[in-house]
């Protein structure tokens, strides 16, 4: 049995997977039963790294969700649209899908799932965080046994190469970012990645999948990384801590009936943690359960070669169902999405975390003492109050507090603006 | 449909596996399906932290392999026998299987894998290698699309902390194995972990995995920890390297027509190398492909929760197939072993590697030309020589070598035992 894929997308990632698929040997062996029956692109004669003879290529997409030959619909366009829709026609067509569109399934799973789930297909999604990283189906199957409480992620490659050299060469963030666009690290938009937003699709796939419900991508709380200066890196260095932008999902009781916690936000990260040490463009991901404790999966968070490996993992997966399955089989449950609730999320405000705030302020000998009180008012309990350098006239005061309410930590700022001393507040970032 | 397990064993592992499936909450729907139907134990009337009506409890191993109600049985016994026939006669009564006992699979894996193809059932070992990090799975599966090139992994827990004690408290190999089976990280019979014994099982298991061939165990060249000193740990520091014990497959072509590397040996590992920072009693398995690059998995490498959960993962993974697949369906090729085949294995002699030597020599001022001149007249060419430290009256010597063939290396250690001037070989050691 020779399984057929459809093809949409001829970019990196889409490369690359032709790549994998028309060069099995040394590959496992179920490769050698798919073939690329068709490919659908914008420009069918833009020169291509891999070739296709002209009939398997067309700019006709939805022919290709269509083609009553096609096994598997393979999405790789990236974006909203056409991708949603021709997932969804793929899926009336009753074909499975694999796809590496976190933005569409951040956004769509629910609708994306339940019309699979209807149709009896498959959506897989491996590529979709991590890149090469084996993360979602981990997550569906091997840590299944576990309750999950935690999962937290560096799952942007792009902002963590510019934290990274801000780290390195104590740069500012635009000199990075631009660096970062000159050697393609970087998008000339890079809206999505230095403010978060992909790394919050990201997230919201992972919790759904550890935490066992459907999670709306806008009830992530998200800041990015452009308020992140050298200086506070510096600081960060000097308390212990490298600056990350981290993903997290917290949940307290595993799967059903809980609520979550959902956020990214550059965070200072003690440099013991294992998720310190990963720098550059690679991606980790770690997750807390019981009874397994911790495990960490590292590696190329995106690439060509690492997104396809993950692609054609899951076109595998499928082929291999496809061929041992008797007749008449039902979805597998651990590869469906068997859940149709809604998580439940925490507000922002109702999170507790650890703060990190840096201060530029006048007349020191009493501004400590007002910073104290202030924060004192409002039950906020401090770890250090340091008086940390000097910018012109300015003193420079990093404060480090303890586990308190998000809401209690803002009223305070409130109060502490209001402060004659206080003349800016640089940066307020929060601590793992 | 509810699927009924027979358990044998209740030891640490097995308790563990109990206690997950007893309390199903907040976990994966699908442990809601499953029932413990029979627990095998030597001693009945032991008591036990976790509780079962007495009928279920038996002591005949036999009878719970035999019993019709069964669909899987778990292996949870440890040990050759009668771990092994049990397993057999489980698969011939057409149950599928789950162990954790990567000393029958690595020895008797060819044997267990015919017999379970030719009954249709699986045999599924995630637990054998790395406890609760899920790698057997990601290696059949997610990875399969890679040819891969290496797997080096930290994969034994009682000699990585064993080792990592030492580095931090520069204490001696038999003290800290001392304080390890005092706290419970080493058996009262250390041989199978620091001789690396336990490492080679499990390395043999990961490297047919990876390579898509059978491995015979007594092919995997293994050296234990026993001679790593104090002095070497101190030395390779002051050269930019932490010791540990690693246990790497090595091949070049991906699956099918290759020779493997197979190998585990205390090696200096670079400290900026991922591996480097794994400390403890922690594992870590390093896997490297094409396209993929580098992906590693960092996790709990024993003990009752994470290996449970391993062991569970794998019982529900049949359950979903069970549930899923539709008439006479036959094994998932992913799943299952679909390789035949032998793996060509380099003898150790033809393996090229780096070295690290620590001579005791007198004689100072002549002996480093002596040393140069005998590892030349080899054709083993020197990366530093240096000398390191005094013993009493002797000079400490410490040779690092380019890549070098194994066997011209250990020729020109013999040409060296000659020299007058050297007194003693302490250690030789291999560089990653």
């Amino acid at each position: 049995m020779v399984v057929k894929i459809g093809l949409l997308g001829l970019g990196t990632v889409g490369t690359g997977t032709a790549q994998i698929l028309l060069d099995p040997s040394g590959r496992n062996p179920l490769l050698k039963d798919i073939t690329i029956h068709r490919v659908g692109v914008r420009s069918p004669d833009k020169p291509r790294s891999v070739q296709f003879p002209p009939e398997v290529i067309t700019s006709d997409l939805k022919a290709i969700v269509n083609d009553p030959d096609i096994d598997i619909v393979v999405e790789l366009l990236g974006g909203l649209e056409p991708a949603r829709s021709l997932i969804l026609q793929a899926i009336a067509q009753k074909k499975h899908v694999v796809t590496a569109n976190k933005a569409v399934i951040a956004r769509y799973g629910d609708e994306i799932y339940n019309s699979a789930n209807q149709a009896g297909v498959y959506v897989l999604l491996e590529a979709a965080v991590g890149g090469g990283i084996p993360i979602i189906k981990p997550l569906k199957q091997s840590l299944g046994a576990n309750r999950i409480t935690q999962i937290i992620g560096i799952i942007n490659g792009t902002t963590n190469y510019i934290l990274s050299e801000m780290t390195t060469a104590g740069a500012d963030f635009s000199d990075v970012l631009a660096e970062a666009q000159r050697l393609g690290y970087a998008e000339a938009d890079p809206t999505a990645d230095v403010d978060g937003l992909d790394a919050a699709d990201k997230i919201a796939i992972l919790a759904s999948l550890g935490f066992g419900g459907r999670v709306q991508r806008e009830d992530v709380y998200c800041e990015g990384i452009r308020q992140v200066s050298a200086a506070d890196i510096a600081y960060a260095d000097k308390l212990g801590f490298v600056i990350k932008l981290l993903a997290i999902a917290k949940g307290s009781g595993g799967q059903e009936s809980q609520t979550l916690e959902l956020r990214v936000h550059p965070t200072l990260v003690p440099k013991d943690h294992p998720l310190a040490s990963i720098n550059g463009v690679y991606n980790a991901i770690l997750v807390a359960g019981d009874p397994l404790g911790q495990v960490m999966f590292y590696g190329p968070g995106a690439g060509s070669g690492p997104t396809a490996s993950a692609v054609v993992s899951d076109i595998m997966n499928i082929v291999a169902i496809l061929k041992s399955s008797g007749q008449t089989p039902t979805l597998d449950p651990l590869l469906s999405c068997v859940h149709q609730h809604f998580c439940q999320i925490t507000p922002i405000e109702g999170i507790k975390s650890r703060f990190y705030a840096r201060f530029l302020t006048g007349d020191l000998p009493g501004v400590i003492g007002h910073l104290g009180m202030s924060f004192g008012n409002h039950q906020v309990s401090l770890e250090s109050v340091v008086q940390i350098g000097f910018q012109g006239e300015l003193a420079e005061i990093v404060v480090v507090t303890h586990n308190v309410g998000e809401g209690n930590f803002r009223a305070a700022l409130a109060e502490i603006r209001t402060l004659e001393a206080i003349k800016s507040i640089p940066s307020i970032l929060r601590v793992l």
